[in-house]
Parts: C-alpha cells; structure tokens; sequence
C-alpha cells in the first residue's frame, strides 16, 4: 500500500486558525473503482497546495456558498496535482491537473464535480502560476473587477488587500483599463514593489499611515472603485471617500475572519444613498464557466509583461497547519501556495 | 405689505430635532422682480407642507445630495403652493404647484430650478394626494422598488418602515408585480392596517417582536429584496435572511438619523458575498426626469383601488416644529403633512 498523510480538520476556529483546528494522520492511498462500475474517477498526487483566506470561512458549521468540511476530514484545498490512475476518458496517467485535492498526498477527484471540477493545466504554464494568476485570486480578480466592479477609463480604483494574489492583479488590470489606481497594504516592502513592479499610481501603507487620510490626499476626485479585500476599518474609511455612482466590489472581509465574534460594520453606509453607490459581493465559484476567457487574458497579459505576480512558495508537508497562518497576518507577500512534490 | 411668517434653521442638529432648532421670525412677503428684468419668477404662497426623514439630513453642515440648510434661512420643505404672481409665461396666479416653497408663507421659486422645480397639480388631484403617493414618498417606492430592488413575479419583498409614506407603497406595488410582501411596522395599529387595508401577506412588529426570528418565520424561503428605510439593527437583523442574489435597497436610515455620533454598521456584511447580494443606495431626485411615468402608474393604481394611502395631517403654521420630531418617533401614521391654509 502507498503511505497517503493527511491532516484532518480537528477543531473549527475560535479566533485565530492555526495548527491547534488540524491533526496529522496518516492512510493508505484510495484507489478508484474498477472502470466496469461506471465510476469516471481520478486518482491524484497532490503536488502543490493553494491557501486561500476563504478556506477559513470552509471551517466553520454555517451554510455557506460551499458545504463546511466535516471534523475528521482532510482539510478542503485547492491544488496542482498529477494523475495516477483514471477511468474517465479525458485524463491519463502522468498528467498534471488543477482540481481540489486536500491536505493530502492522494485523492480521488471526478471531473466535473467538486468545487472547480478536475482543469488540465494549459500548455507551457507551471503549477504555480495555474494556482495564483491562473488560479482562483486571479480569477477573483479579473471577474470581480471587470464584471461587479465595471470600469471605465478615467476612473480611481481603490484596492484594498492590494499586495494580495488578488489584489495586486486587480490593481494591475485596472491600469489596462485606462484608470487611475490606489493600494492599501502594510509594510514598506510590499508597498515598494507595488510601486515600481506593478505600476500602481499611489500606495497606502496601513501600518505606518492613517488610512482615512491618505485616500482622502491620494484620491482627490474620490473613488470610482473600491475593490475590497480588507473589510473592517478599511471599509469604513474607504466609504468616507466614495465618488457619485461608486461601486464597492466586496470581495472578502480578511481583518475580521479570525474575530471570535461579530465585528460592527462601517457606520457610514448612508454615503451609498447620498452617493448613490453600489455594494455588491460575489463568489468566484459562479464564474467558472467563463474561467477560459479569464485564463486567455491574464496569460496573455503576463506573456506581453503587462501584469506581474508574486508567488510566496512554502515546502513541505509537515508546514501546512503553520502556513495557512500567514495568510491572517499578512506575512505571505504574494499567492501563498506550499509544494509537497515534485512531478514524477 | 403682507405678512410672511417664517420657521428659520437657528441650530443645526445635536440628537433629537425640534422646536430648539428653529426661530419663528416675521418679514414682509418678497416681491417678485420685473418682467422685463427678464427673471421668470413665480411668488407662490404655500398651502401646506411635506415632511421627510430625508429633511434632517439637509440641517446638518456637510456636504450631501443638496447643500445644507444655511443657519437663519427657512428650513427647506416640499410644499403644494398657489401662484400669487408670475412672471413666467407656463404660470398664472390662482394655480396650484408642487414646489420647495420652505417653512414660510410666501417664497418666489424658478420653474426648472430647485430640488423639484415646480409643477402643476395634474388635473383632480388633492394637495395632500401630490404631495404624498405623487410625491417624492410615492416616486420613492416606485423607483426605488422597479428601477433598484428589480423585483421579479414569485419572490419575497421585505420592507422596514412598512406604514410609512414610502414603505406602504413599496409593499402595494411588490403585491401588483406579484411578490410576496413583509412588512416591519411599529405598533397594532399600523400592523393591522397593513394587513387588513393594504394587503401585505405578514407583519413583525419591531416594539413587540423579535425581528430577526421573525424574518426567518415569514420569509422561509429568505427574502429576496429588502426595502430598507430603517438601517442599524434592522438592517442586521434583514441581512441574516438575504436570499441568493438578493437586493438591499438601501433608502434610509431613520433608526440612525438622529444618533449623536455614528452607529455602527452591520456585522454581517458578508453575507452579501457569500449569497452574491447587492446594497444599492439612490436619490431620488435622480428619477424626476422620469415624475411623469411613476405619477401616471400610481395614479391608475389609486383609481383602480389597487393601491391605497395614508396622510397624517397636521395644522397650523405654528405647529410645525413640534410636527417634524413625529417622523423620528414613529408616531406619524401615513404621510406627514401640515396644512398652512386653503387655497384662495
């Protein structure tokens, strides 16, 4: 039998998330039924984990836009993996795959089941790059921008969050689109490169400055755009800024996941009635079906040098629980992603 | 010369309006210029008087959707007028117009100039039935509910402030477009004449009941579109229950109005992303362009008796400071109006 470890959801979050909520095992690897079963399962080896903040949300027994994984199961998360074994006739074995693999060597995956279905990676393009850019925060960005967010040329695009995987590409995107555009992140270094590497116009370094004021010197037509990943504070001081007709792209509300209990809100909502302004959420997951338009694009726009994007790779099986940590204290600088195996 | 009582904005707004805001004065009535001056002026005299949440918002010294009230003016009012004098070829004296004629007797208001220009009363209808279901109250929920919330045959529509002049109407013309209606009103009295006179499918009253599990009682299917003109706890307790895809249309905030210093915001925005929601904010000066399309609709429903209304009137110009304080106590039932005097 081939060792499969895992680590398993053990206790769901109260406050931080870290290795406390998960517990080491180890398996044997599954295998797929007998392909006469009518079965049209993939058996993967997981190569390389995506972290993303929303696999906080996954943790907790609420209904939400997926199911909360169960106690005692491995830990839902997107991944690079390789075929083993098939019986669907798309897939063979040695192939590399984008699916939703788990904090684990193998899993059984079905195409065209789960929460992104079983996607070749496209010619030429790495498994980092199918899991950031390629992947979901690229995606989140290039959809919720062009399709909540719906910019013009001209425009002021605030970005929180803005040195994130979906950040920094919503960021650059906009400037393609002819609009003027802010960050908000924290630290020097990040706010260094999103000057110079990604070409914002402007940048907000949350942990030195005072938020409020320095879109007000930053913005001074107001935003058109707010593209939010912060929430929180962030929002509130954003909503003191926003331009007649403004849209609030929400995307994700990273400052208030790991509170142990309900945040209050930003208190100045009235500034959508007065500005007429639009606050709207959305989830990737929805968009999907148009992942091919996306995926044509962003490759396109990383081949001409138009956009850049940042990995922040970990290694190592045993650094999951710890990893998935960075993302709430805003220590990964760019996709967190965690290679477990090379390709064989 | 004649006499024009005044109520004059003497302190802006620290909590709870009224009477120690204002200043009774008395002038002589204005006089309107020249023909040949070329000023197309009209001098109406107000007959009565239009009183709106939205009015606090204009004592407050910061920027809005109109420039505030300036300390020692009038306070700004909606008012049905008669013409006394004209300068202006479309106006003759003895005519009756819907116009922003403020809390005095006499005013010389422009046609095409103003929050709302001024308007001939359509031929048979009542002062009271312009400036209520004609009014900006009834152009409210006709745009805000059609052109904002969108609803659609077979969903839930749930309205905060459901007695008030806008609420009740929102709630009539969700019943014609073939929703189902739940209202939030304050009291027996206002609940039972939801149910029984305007035709709502059920009632939470907020002074006796537990909004929230109440909301999940009669919307079991979530809502679809909340009308919101109450904002704070409401809006919190609303957003638990949003449907996917579902619509705020964010109206007003009157639970927050007259807060000395900023409430905070709902703790649940993010169930805008995980359900894709949308919070839309509007004014409804926007939609004046298009008075004529929402008049003749909500004419024809009061002809039919498809819709009904409800004025609460007042009298006497010197009631009227004591009259404002009613819309933030919820002890007006329909449209608050007050009557200065009849037409000559």
């Amino acid at each position: 039998m081939t060792l499969n470890r895992q680590w398993l959801l053990a206790a769901r979050p109260d406050g931080t998330i870290g290795p406390k909520n998960f517990t080491y095992a180890e398996t044997d690897a599954p295998e797929i039924g007998a392909p006469e079963n009518g079965a049209e399962e993939v058996l993967v080896k997981n190569l390389m984990l995506s972290f993303d903040p929303t696999q906080r949300n996954w943790m907790v027994d609420r209904p939400g836009y997926l199911p909360p994984v169960e106690i005692g199961a491995p830990m839902r998360a997107g991944s690079v993996s390789q075929v083993i074994a098939s019986n669907h006739p798309d897939f063979a074995a040695g192939e590399l795959v984008q699916t939703t693999g788990c904090w684990q060597d193998y899993a059984i995956v079905t195409p065209g089941k789960g929460p992104t279905g079983v996607n070749k990676l496209p010619p030429g393009v790495s498994p980092e790059m199918m899991l950031s850019i390629l992947g979901i925060t690229g995606m989140t960005a290039y959809f919720g921008l062009l399709d909540i967010g719906m910019p013009k040329a001209g425009e002021t695009v605030l970005v929180s969050g803005a040195a994130g995987a979906t950040g920094s590409i919503v960021g650059q995107i906009a400037k393609l689109k002819g609009c003027r555009v802010v960050g908000i992140a924290g630290g020097e270094e990040k706010c260094k490169w999103l000057m110079e590497e990604a070409g914002f116009d402007a940048v907000i370094d949350y942990k030195t400055e005072d938020v409020c004021a320095q879109i007000a010197r930053h913005c001074p037509d107001k935003w058109d755009i707010f593209f939010d990943n912060v929430g929180g504070d962030t929002l509130e001081a954003a909503l003191n800024h926003i331009n007649l007709y403004g849209r609030v792209v929400l995307c994700g509300a990273i400052s208030t996941y790991n509170a142990t209990k309900p945040e209050p809100g930003p208190n100045n909502l009235m500034t959508l009635v007065t500005n007429r302004g639009r606050m709207q959420g959305f989830i990737i997951l929805d968009f999907l079906p148009r992942a091919m338009e996306a995926i044509e694009h962003l490759m396109g726009w990383v081949a001409s040098g138009d956009i850049v994007y940042k990995v922040d790779m970990a290694e190592g099986f045993e650094n999951i629980p710890t990893t998935i940590q960075r993302l709430y204290t805003g220590q990964n600088f760019g996709k967190q992603l965690l290679k477990i195996a090379d390709p064989e």
